[in-house]
C-alpha cells in the first residue's frame, strides 16, 4: 500500500464516494460528527486528540490525505488536549479569527506539516465536477442569466473578505448569501420570503472563493441541494465548472429534470 | 400651511413619529400595507396610482416629503395604471433591476420631478439619531470590537454592489448578511443557527450602504430589533453614528439594559 489515501471524513456523501473508489484509504473523522459512513469504515478521534489522528495515519501507511466534507468546528476542551492539538492552539486560535478560508489554509499547512500531501478530492474524481455547459433542465432565459450575473457580482465583491460561496437572486434581487450555516440553511432562508418581496423564480449561484484552495472545502451540490432549491422556488441553479463537486451525479440530475430546475456549470 | 410636509408612510413606527412631530403634516400611504396608523391618518392610494397620488399631495399645499418606513414593492396590476404610473413604468422596472438603491434613487427622482423637495426624517427629527458612544448596555469588549470590525469589513465589501446595510458576526465568523428580507428576518435566522456553529454571543451591526442617500430608507433600529437580537443570541448592536434611525428610543434603550446588551454609536 505505498501511497495510501487517507480520507479526513466530514458531513455529505463526499466520504463514502471517496473511500468507494479508493477502497484501500484508510478513513479518519471527529467524534461527534454525524457522518454517512458505517463505523467500520471510519476511525473516530476527539477533536482534542489531532496527535493521535496524525499518528493513526502514519501507522497505516498515508501519505496522501484528502479531505472530504464540512468538519463542523466543535469547542474544545482544553483539559483534553494531546501535545500535538496543544502546541497548535495558539495557531488554530489565530486562523479561526480569520475567517473560513483563513481556517482551511491552516489545516491544510498543518496536515502538510504533519509529512502528508494535502489533495483534492476532484483529483482523485474528475466525474465528481462538471464541464461547462447545460447539465440538466430547461436552458436558462435571459432574466436567470441576470440573476446568474448579479449573484456572481456579489460574490465577487465578497470574496476578499473571505465570505461566501454561494447567493441567491431573483428579479435582480438579492435573496440571501451564504455565511457559516451553509448552504441549505440559505435556501431554507430564502424559502421563508415573503411573496410580496418575491419577484420570480430566482437562481442559486455556488462556486468557490475567487483564490479559494480547491484542496479544503471545495463547494458541493447534491440531491438535498436541488430539494431545497425547490423548496425555495428557485428556477435553476449555476456553478463554476470543473470547481463545484456534484455528489450522486445521476440522482441529482434526475430530481434536476423531475423538478424543472435548471443546472448551468460556467467557466470561470 | 405654507411648505407643508407630506410623509409618505412605509411600515413601522417612524410614520406615527413624525406625524407626532409634525401635526399638520399630510400623510399618504399605499393600499394593503400594514401601517402603523390611524385610518384618519392617512390616505392610502393603489400602487399604480401614482398620479393620483402626487395629485392629492399637491392639492394638500404639500412641498416638501419625507419617506418614511419600508415600503414593500407590491405587484402592479397592468391595467389599473393611471396615466402618470404607465409613463413611469419603463423607468420603475429599470430602477428595480439596479439593485435596493437604484429603486430608492429613482424614487426620490421621480417624486423631485414632481415639483416635491425630498427631505430626510434625521433632518426633521435630529433626535431620531445618535451621537457617537456607547448608548446603552454594559462596554463592548475587545472580542465585540473586533466582530464589529470584521462585519464593517463584510458590508464595506458589498456597498458597490448595493447589497446589505446589517450583518452579523460573532467570533470573527459571518453568521449572516441582510438582504433584501430585511434585519428581523436575518436576526430569525441567526437565532436557528446551530450551536455547534456558533462561537460567542456576537455583533450586529448595521449601517447604511457607503454612498447611500439617507432621504430614503434610513436604516432603523426599534424595541424589536432589540428583542429580535437577544433571541439571536448577540451580545450587543453597533450602529452608525448619526445615520441610523432608533425607533422608540426610550423603551429600545430600556430593552437593551434589561436584556444586557450593549448599543455602540461609531462614527463612520
Amino acid at each position: 500500500m505505498a501511497d495510501r489515501l487517507g480520507i479526513i471524513a466530514g458531513l455529505g456523501g463526499l466520504p463514502a464516494a471517496l473511500l468507494a473508489a479508493n477502497p484501500d484509504a484508510l478513513c479518519v473523522g471527529f467524534e461527534g460528527a454525524d457522518l454517512d459512513l458505517r463505523d467500520d469504515q471510519v476511525t473516530c478521534y476527539r477533536i482534542e486528540h489531532l496527535g493521535a489522528l496524525f499518528d493513526g495515519l502514519r501507522a497505516g501507511g498515508v501519505t496522501r490525505v484528502v479531505m472530504a466534507g464540512r468538519v463542523d468546528r466543535p469547542a474544545m476542551d482544553p483539559a483534553q488536549l494531546d501535545p500535538l492539538t496543544l502546541s497548535l492552539a495558539p495557531r488554530i486560535m489565530a486562523a479561526i479569527q480569520s475567517g473560513d478560508d483563513g481556517v482551511l489554509r491552516f489545516v491544510i499547512e498543518m496536515i502538510e506539516e504533519q509529512g502528508f500531501r494535502v489533495i483534492g478530492a476532484h483529483e482523485l474524481l474528475p466525474d465528481l465536477t462538471a464541464e461547462p455547459g447545460l447539465l440538466a433542465g430547461p436552458a436558462p432565459g435571459d432574466a436567470h442569466l441576470a440573476d446568474i450575473a448579479r449573484a456572481r457580482q456579489i460574490l465577487t465583491a465578497l470574496a476578499p473578505v473571505d465570505v461566501g460561496q454561494a447567493c441567491v437572486v431573483a428579479g435582480g434581487q438579492c435573496l440571501g448569501i451564504e455565511s457559516l450555516q451553509g448552504t441549505d440553511a440559505l435556501l431554507r432562508f430564502v424559502a421563508d420570503t415573503p411573496d410580496e418581496l418575491r419577484r420570480g423564480g430566482g437562481v442559486l449561484v455556488k462556486r468557490p472563493k475567487e483564490g479559494q484552495d480547491l484542496r479544503a472545502d471545495m463547494p458541493a451540490i447534491g440531491p438535498g441541494t436541488i430539494l431545497a432549491a425547490q423548496k425555495a422556488g428557485l428556477d435553476g441553479i449555476a456553478i463554476a465548472a470543473r470547481e463545484v463537486l456534484l455528489i450522486d451525479r445521476a440522482e441529482l440530475i434526475r430530481f434536476c429534470e423531475e423538478a424543472g430546475l435548471f443546472i448551468l456549470a460556467e467557466a470561470s
